[in-house]
């Protein structure tokens, strides 16, 4: 029984404007409560950090709710199970879900499928890949590429966020496809690594400057699918270089999700209409019929050494406010992963 | 023979700096040459004006060539033939093709294809038709809804320049084919034609001030498909507003087009991401070989009354500056033509 145990969590106590600060967060501690018929209790080991959490923080309709103020911060991570009153799950499981920033997770029958829980096989990969290549990320970029950006062999392929997680999925998944796959990333590091280890042909370092020129050189063929990560200039950009019937693959805007100022829209975005291109948006839960197949794929990919995976592990709950931060200044050098616990 | 004829021709002077002014053009009269074996010699009865142009005398790649300075400006016409050396014309032949903004136009073999010279059936519609829903527009606003808006009966166009030629078409076709037809257009006598008239469900009057409500009350089911003539604050607003799925046809931006600033792209874009939407251009020209179709498709509809038609048809070739114009202030009411001479 588990009822002695005290859960410690992070709560989103205001909206911050810009980039979050520790006066956004508060720390709770309650005690786990007894558990009801069809209750699942998780111990938190791995969570998943991601630039969507930046939207969630914030008012207003999107493709899901924001976290509330004063509720415990949304995030994905695996976890175990230490109780269960649901035949479901056993003690001991490996499960991914939603499991908030917190060190407990207790999830009610009538809210499993809200919650996206799911049983991994703890064998397919390590904990922090099921929360990268074979997590969210993972899912994000292979439907991203594959449904959206509809890649073709002899294709150029352009990935913004190179070495974060859905970066690194859709460069490494592009080279496995045929396709030649060209990086955007911050820093030499980043670049080398995106070239080196993952395979790419090409990586962009955005923090040496404007990446017309290098773009071009990258891309001698001209730009087929843009998976856009980021937004903004390097968006516009790219703009730019796109070829006949290219597809660009909206995922997400990192680089504007701080705004104090209106988002900057794609003022090349006529390109689309001068090129016959497409600028589509992906939201990865769409495919959640479709994650069992992906997930074997990708570990197939995993197993025989074609795919590779990177992921940035910050140990502690209470470094939460500020690891997040890691994100939106770049820092973060592969998936961004907050470990809770000791598996 | 037409060897005495003397072409009036405006050509392009000068690139423009914002909206085009007489400096920007120079009238020149010569000889119309004697035809050599191949040769078609038109005399121009009506030109088309289209917002295209002004992007054609900027300069830049774009999906044609710019017109050079001191060129013909460039123009898609309707003539009748007054002499020929090519078998496949003769004299009395009614044809569409790029004319020019001139009296007459001397067609050689070479550039027949080029030119995209073909006989018109003048009994499928007047000549002013053949230059709206039989024409470029109609072709335009056929294929951009059927292939790129992908309509599909009961779901909610809204399409903006609604009285224009392309608008007028796409609002009609998507009636026909069972969808509800919003339109955006400037005035009270344009939104009052565009539904009393052509039988749009809803016009809303962008001069009345912002769109915003309007566009909520007459589009009480989301937005499937967005036709953007225009681009600028209305797309942005229309991003607000889209449902699921949403197709939006990048067609044209004639508010942007004669900025001295840059082009103000779509702030609200990360409304594809979150509708999982798609944004796509659509040229014409690539749908070449469907267009005799669409054309009997459309000249049938003409003949049954399901679709009606408006030009605005100004007089005289030596107005072709001021009449321009017409198109970026949103003055013309109709298809805006220039009839050069009398049929």
């Amino acid at each position: 029984m588990a009822t002695s145990l005290m859960n410690h969590q992070i709560r989103l106590a205001a909206r911050p404007t810009g980039l979050p600060t520790r006066a956004n967060w508060q720390v709770t501690d309650e005690p786990v409560p007894a558990l009801a018929d069809g209750d699942v209790l998780i111990k938190v080991l791995v969570l998943s950090l991601d630039p969507a959490m930046r939207g969630w923080m914030n008012e207003g309709k999107s493709y899901i709710p924001p976290v509330g103020i004063g509720e415990v911060m949304r995030a994905g991570g695996i976890g175990v199970v230490i109780d269960s009153k649901n035949p479901a799950y056993q003690v001991g499981d490996h499960v991914t879900g939603t499991m908030g920033v917190q060190t407990h997770a207790l999830v009610p029958a009538s809210e499993m499928r809200r919650n996206g829980l799911a049983k991994i096989d703890a064998k397919a990969g390590s904990l922090t890949q099921w929360l990268n290549v074979l997590g969210m990320p993972g899912m994000t970029g292979y439907f991203g590429l594959m449904d959206v950006g509809q890649p073709k062999a002899g294709e150029t392929l352009v990935v913004s966020g190179a070495a974060g997680a859905v970066g690194q999925t859709v460069g490494q998944l592009a080279k496995i496809l045929g396709l030649r796959a060209v990086g955007i990333a911050g820093g030499k590091a980043k670049c080398d690594w995106v070239v080196d280890e993952l395979g790419f042909d090409a990586c962009i370092d955005y923090k040496a400057g404007p990446i017309k020129d290098a773009l071009r050189q990258a891309c001698p063929n001209g730009v087929d699918i843009y998976f856009d990560n980021v937004g903004g200039e390097i968006l516009d950009t790219v703009l730019t270089r796109i070829n006949r019937k290219a597809r660009i693959v909206i995922c997400g805007a990192i680089s504007q999700y701080n705004n104090t100022t209106p988002v900057k829209g794609p003022s090349n975005y006529m390109s689309l209409l001068v090129n016959r291109a497409r600028m589509e948006g992906i939201v990865v839960f769409d495919y959640a019929d479709r994650y069992p197949q992906a997930i074997a794929e990708m570990a197939g990919y995993l197993r025989d050494g074609r795919m590779k995976s990177k992921e940035d592990v910050v140990d502690g709950i209470d470094t939460f406010p500020e690891t997040l931060l890691k994100l939106f200044n770049g820092e973060n050098f592969g998936k961004l992963v907050l470990k809770v616990a000791d598996a």
